[in-house]
């Protein structure tokens, strides 16, 4: 069977395991003190251009949303998302949990339009009631996003430029981000980091076993951030198993070289599809297909691969997604396309 | 100048005035336990025509409505609202606060339809993925709603009905309950009780200084409710206050008598703005009426009354929002209908 | 039956009660907004002598401590408090409520000491796994204390400049500032105000219906304290209710004046008990006595006065607390003295 | 060096490794709904001779402790604990985050007295003000203890009865629960089981890279468990990892095997650091020892072997902490003793 439910579903790429496995027995300091985490930081402060910048490595994706804006967010304020963000529909709450409310503006193909979050930011502090209405405090976007689509830099240019001149952080969930930044025609990692915030660098979807690195050019924007995750519970006493494998992953560019295959087996996937005759749902350039089939085909395909159904349409129609990871084989998509 | 801003820019009815002042030196016991707050609490049974409720007073509607929905909801439940609703926009983040996420749908002249609510909880527990998502554990409608609407007997019999065959409990936020009994074709305060799991009846608004009467037909529905409010903020140590208002407002149905009062006085402004040409946003039977008013007009009107600029809806044009209460008279429309 | 249970026993000072009826059909705005509000907090102002304060009503004790903190605390930050404060133990964990802790040291007769209060920063910063540690962020007291109790002037300073020169506010709970400085040999508002951060003056138990006046000398210390409150369902539609008891009490000294006469019945109470061979439980100034007493005693006293039960020492022995309020009149404490 | 500091700082044991090796390219579903979980969930109930027990793997003993409290607690309720309790002490105020009070009790060598559980929760109840109060809603005990101590047989039954009598939970941190089981003379895993409502299986600290299990012999204490888990960011999109591990652990007895040579060594330790005439702080029987040390003593050893200071006793008096673990070798215990 042909597995393209989630981008979750292996282990580590074989050259962390590796790694894991022959620093195994070394002793170090918790906490992300030791010299593999240490190390680990200064790479990905290399690779993003930014000396200064704070590292913190987590756990996971719902986890590393939740405290990094719980940080960000001052009490009296909530973030504003596309409707369809990961924070606002399939992380059980966990921002409100500690008392934030997601303030969510319609999605456009998953990314939220500049002039809306202009739009809003200006309606919000001009009614004479605001001082009612919980505070726009953060802008949460997510590279790729839930639908797979990409920012452009001119989009992310102006999401930022709004964000700055209202002085509020933009940060961008980076679960899929080598994905991202390899599909992309003009986002850099340094654009990322140059244009945001706060971001994260995916690990857990891109070659990790887990682990998601919180990248802040300017650390003053997250004062007692490692307290700020042990009170939520982020904090691994084995600090090092992440230090190890983002070490591994910006050594010799694996990071994108990796993410880079995904995106070309999706790339053959969705060719494949396109040319059955499928709708694709979204137009997305990245390793997260999604199209709109009838049941007859969802059965029938089912048979030699799996994935996840996203969303009804009509009784007999539903949006599917297929999604391809860092380990999918081009023999993998060369039998997709010849039982399809 | 006439002002029609709110129906809380008075103190109390000069009866319940009349009763603090008789009390006011008599001592009590605190927290609610007092005999004027057990008497209360006697005359809104009766008048609810629910025996056993539970009753009890709270000082503001943001406080109630959060303090209700912590006791309501479970840490992984959120309450389903109209986008419009007050604790979705105007509260600040109260139910947030304590982890709980605003689950909105789209308002109907400001209600929930029954179909939509019917969907949403449909599509919840049909998506394969919903125990990562916030479950839908109550729902939240007010009566009349932000907009001075209505849901009639009819639309409460059915959300009633959903609630039930969902097992999730209907709160209505009564904060101007009486002006919407006052003005309802079909719905009583029996009906209300009977048909919600928990509501409450406004005084703020109604002709009391201050306070709002929570009521549960079924008090198993908030298990150490007290406890709640403390934790909230929300007992008051001379509790007696609201019991001697509540007391007042209940006795030679006063509470409605009064409302009605403003619901009369708001159809004769009403149709005073129609008959000007002006165009009704809503069509509230109401106290709370919204116009959409060119600025040329809110200016005109402004320099003899006063009221909201609601929302922009254009740069010349905006809804406005003018408020009847209790103790508007007669006079003051006529007042009105003059210089209009 | 004589009455010392509490000091929310009655309603407001006639005075009060006479400008609530006087200025009670005016129409005023909402929110604490009005000239009421506006005038009661300048007349606050002028008697702390800080022109530049924030002056924010709140409705009782608990709600405003849970506020004010939440509004002080980062999320990292818990609040330093005797074990006997308030905030520890009876207001049903509204601190933690919002997220944060309260750090208890030991109590000497409901007071903190200035050394257990150094050592405790001291030893914090020098852990070397303070990160771990939820971080002192605020000192919370109380004058009088829960007891009774007072500190002196020279306590106050060496407890704010512990607190300065760790770069933490002190925050005073105020419920009873009126008997406080009524009693105390050196401390008045003046220094109350110059040695802490923020404050509360205390109305529910001091005269008025009910409202807490909440005192921050130096306003940045609580950006957007409004929006705070809301969220915390502190804010009052009718602010103007405590802008005018605010008012009548910060005017011919009224709040002082009717402190003092609960304090001078409160030590001829206070007298007579000891006169009578019972022994107070600590050296309480102020209007709250404690004594210990055996049952039999306590079952003969109260056929002619109420008092609480405080706690349990011996199975035949408990501590007991008498209760003088602004309204004890002196013929109250003729009749206890003679009963007694 | 020889290293003490902790029992975290190795990776996992060599077989959890190779098992995740060779198990790492296999595809399965995420969130722990996979086979490698559910294995590992039957051989733990089968250790534990609970055959219908909620078995959920989480990522960290902090994270746990939140998470299983939010979801034992209701909103009104806080968790009784030693004042050294983990939970009290070192999470950042983890379970006060999400609105809970740890209400703390004098320890005696990290224990809490049966005697003391018993009294608050007598005393709470027959208090007048008690709904005025955090209510207890469950006990926390850690086993083996922070300072190493174990409760004996008696000592759980005798916990476990006041629990039940009162119908609270009784929920035990077994962080270290693998050293407590090898080291305790009468405690075994069934009764550990049997005993408490609630317990977790640490892995971090006793052979795996990372991972703790809660049990839940009765499933129904803890409802929407894994969206509880999802909202706290506890879970892992590869929970596989911990269901190879877990899996592994308790295959052939390895988990207690590897256990006991951690107590061994440091049984080995002890009686070499007493022999030496070193001061134990408290009398542990598992793989933590406390010792009081000067400052002298302190830097001479630190020559040769790493270990932590706990506490000052005075200017020149420490107690200090050595840790052994599954991984410490017979070789460095002699080593350690040659060089004491």
């Amino acid at each position: 069977m042909l597995r393209f439910d989630s981008d979750y579903m292996e282990g580590a790429h074989p050259k962390l395991m590796q790694r894991l496995v022959e620093t195994n027995l070394e002793q170090t300091v918790g906490y992300g003190e030791d010299n593999y985490s240490c190390q680990a930081a200064d790479l990905i402060r290399s690779a993003c251009g930014c000396s200064d910048a704070l590292v913190r490595f987590l756990t996971g994706g719902t986890q590393t949303n939740a405290t990094v804006l719980d940080a960000l967010l001052n009490s009296w304020e909530g973030v504003i998302a596309a409707d369809t963000a990961h924070i606002n529909s399939h992380e059980a709450g966990a921002v409100e949990l500690t008392g934030h409310k997601v303030l969510a503006l319609p999605n456009h193909e998953g990314k939220v339009m500049a002039s809306d979050v202009e739009r809003y930011l200006k309606e919000f502090f001009d009614d004479e009631n605001h001082t009612h209405m919980v505070f726009p405090g953060a802008l949460y976007i997510s590279f790729p996003t839930e639908y797979g689509t990409l920012y452009s830099l001119k989009e992310l240019e102006e999401l930022s430029s709004i964000c700055h001149s209202y002085k509020i952080p933009l940060y961008i969930d980076g679960a899929r981000l080598g994905y991202g930044l390899a599909a992309s025609k003009d986002v850099t990692l340094k654009d990322i980091s140059r244009l945001s915030d706060v971001f994260y660098i995916g690990g857990t979807k891109v070659g990790a076993l887990f682990g998601e690195a919180v990248v802040a050019p300017n650390p003053d924007l997250l004062p007692h951030f490692f307290t700020f995750m042990k009170q939520h519970g982020a904090v691994m006493a084995k600090g090092r198993l992440q230090g190890v494998q983002f070490g591994t992953l910006f050594t010799d560019n694996l990071y994108l070289e990796i993410s880079k295959n995904a995106v070309d087996q999706a790339m053959r996937l969705k060719k494949a599809m396109i040319a059955k005759g499928f709708l694709p749902y979204v137009d997305s350039p990245t390793n997260q297909q999604f199209f709109i089939l009838p049941k007859s085909e969802i059965d029938r395909i089912r048979k030699f691969a799996t994935f996840e159904i996203w969303a009804p349409v009509k009784p007999d129609l539903c949006i599917v997604r297929f999604v391809t990871s860092w380990n999918t084989s081009a023999a993998d998509i060369d039998e997709f396309i010849y039982k399809l």
